[in-house]
């Protein structure tokens, strides 16, 4: 019998894709649990997903039965092998119980690349430029904003600083060659693989120091959570902007704000909080802010290269014993 | 003595440009007048502006004495040789009635392409990623709007018609190749200087039906009123967006509605109207419209190098009889 595949996620892009990928090589079985408990007593003996080897995890899944924390994933059977998490950040999924239960782990890396940088350089060109604030005065009939042109700025020739160059911001910083802004950067290690026009900083502070923009591409782990604290902010060159697509909580939001409010920060483009959906309503008061609610993937057309690669995964770990885009966490020689 | 140059703006973005520019080879007097009646007036013998040759023309001065129309400009004594407008597109300034007094009219070419093509760039992402939408709906308190991502696309990959290839198009031409998107235009002639991988199309209708953005960059002209009408709109892919950051006018603004009401263009990112300040209140019931202020170069950074062009112009205009932007219509044979 084919080995067990369930779909976890009622949102399915290409049904077809579907069937291209895992058709002739697995039983695919689609996720319809109204809960948690629900959710986790048909993997046992007559149930639905008795026997399931693999899972694809779309997060819109955590609607019905929450995000993979511990409890869901030690109460997973031993049968499951991989789970393809769709995405790039997997923090919705507990990457140290899956690997205490010898269950491997998958995200979507690439796949997202485009849509978050286009999402980063439309906040860039917002707050830059101050637009949001614009079309909000026009929609309220009040035409332009008093002003607003000695508080903006062109995009070309600022100094962009991309905090974290992996795929996310090497994207982001081809797009913003084109202007040219000047790009900068600071990641744990210098990335070998980094564009010959991207300046590389040791030191943090060094790079913040000559920022125009901060753009924050680094995933939430334990020791990003507030990375961008006082200290970093205060040592921005004062107006300047931060814009972040990664995760909310890798920014200090209180320190954002006291800086948003003393006017150390000029603005901030924010596609990503702390406590989704819930947003900050403090951060609604600032006229130059730019907020979208979580916007980086989201278009049709990421979606399903999302999708596909996610899949993919499951296929090649079904055929091969492996995915490519196992995570970092199963890569690196550490303690279980 | 020497000529007099008059400013026709209270808006002056660098005094130290205006100084280092005209300061030693002209009497530059700034305007004051609250009226067009008073402003007249102060050319006639005696007045504070009697004797100006130059006239620096910025659009805020609209505001008090109206745009340079054929009674402003009959209006000017036989002293005025020159008048440098402020800004890419003049059709605030009779050039006509320019010619028929023999008074020469610049404009700004080049000074603002960067920051109108950024413009139209934004729009583009805006639009095709409907990221208007989505901040209205978390500033709402709403989150995100439900079933986006269906409607929405990544810009990388979608075919970019540009109308009208000069300084503003080509730059947004090269804005975009970063994605890339596949850029092709029509224009009146064939651009010779146009970059390799644009695409010119003679025939305007085979351009559009192969069209997923048409932006527009021809300047307002009597035969430009309208040219986008209800034949070139319904020409286009179904599911179209168009973006203007051109004249309002050049688009037949009922015919564009017709078409966004009936879902033929997905969506429209506009920063012009055709009765500026005015907008259409039927524009605001389309939540698929982004729809900005005449941002277009509302920046300090352009601001300042469209001043220091125009003030060049008279700057040359005065040393050696003849400024590098005449407009077009001086440099091509036709009648007075």
């Amino acid at each position: 019998m084919a080995p067990r595949v369930l779909i976890c996620s009622t949102i399915v892009w290409a049904h077809d894709d579907v069937k291209a990928l895992l058709g002739d090589i697995a039983d695919v079985v689609y996720v319809d649990s109204p809960d948690r408990k629900s959710f986790l007593e048909e993997f046992k003996p007559g149930g639905k997903y008795e026997g399931t080897v693999g899972i694809y995890r779309e997060n819109e899944s955590a609607k019905k039965i929450g995000i993979f924390d511990k409890e869901l994933i030690d109460g997973l059977p031993s049968s499951v092998k991989w789970i393809a998490h769709n995405g790039a950040g997997y923090d919705p999924v507990d990457v140290h119980a899956c690997k205490a239960r010898g269950i491997y782990l998958s995200n979507t890396p690439g796949a997202v690349d485009d849509a978050t940088a286009t999402t980063a350089l439309y906040l860039i060109i917002s707050t830059l430029r101050q637009y949001s604030v614009a079309e909000r005065s026009l929609r309220a009939l009040k035409w332009k904003p008093q002003g607003l042109n000695a508080r903006t700025h062109d995009v070309t020739g600022k100094t962009l600083a991309i905090l974290g160059l992996g795929g996310i911001g090497t994207r982001l910083a081809h797009l913003v060659r084109s202007f040219p802004m000047r790009v900068i950067y600071h990641s744990r290690h210098k990335n070998p693989d980094a564009p010959d026009f991207c300046e590389y900083f040791e030191n943090v502070e060094e790079m913040l120091a000559q920022t125009d923009v901060l753009s924050v591409h680094v995933p939430l782990r334990k020791e990003t959570v507030g990375l961008v604290g006082e200290k970093w902010i205060r040592a921005l060159k004062p107006g300047a902007i931060i814009i972040n697509t990664a995760r909310g909580k890798v920014i200090d939001e209180e320190a954002m704000i006291r800086a948003l409010e003393d006017g150390h920060l000029a603005a901030a483009g924010l596609d990503v909080f702390p406590n989704e959906p819930e947003v900050n309503p403090r951060l609604l008061d600032f006229p130059q802010v730019t907020l979208l609610p979580h916007m980086g993937t989201e278009n049709q057309d990421t979606q399903r290269q999302m999708e596909v690669r996610a899949l993919t995964n499951l296929k090649d770990f079904l055929t091969t014993g492996m995915g490519k885009d196992l995570v970092i966490e199963f890569k690196v020689k550490q303690k279980l």
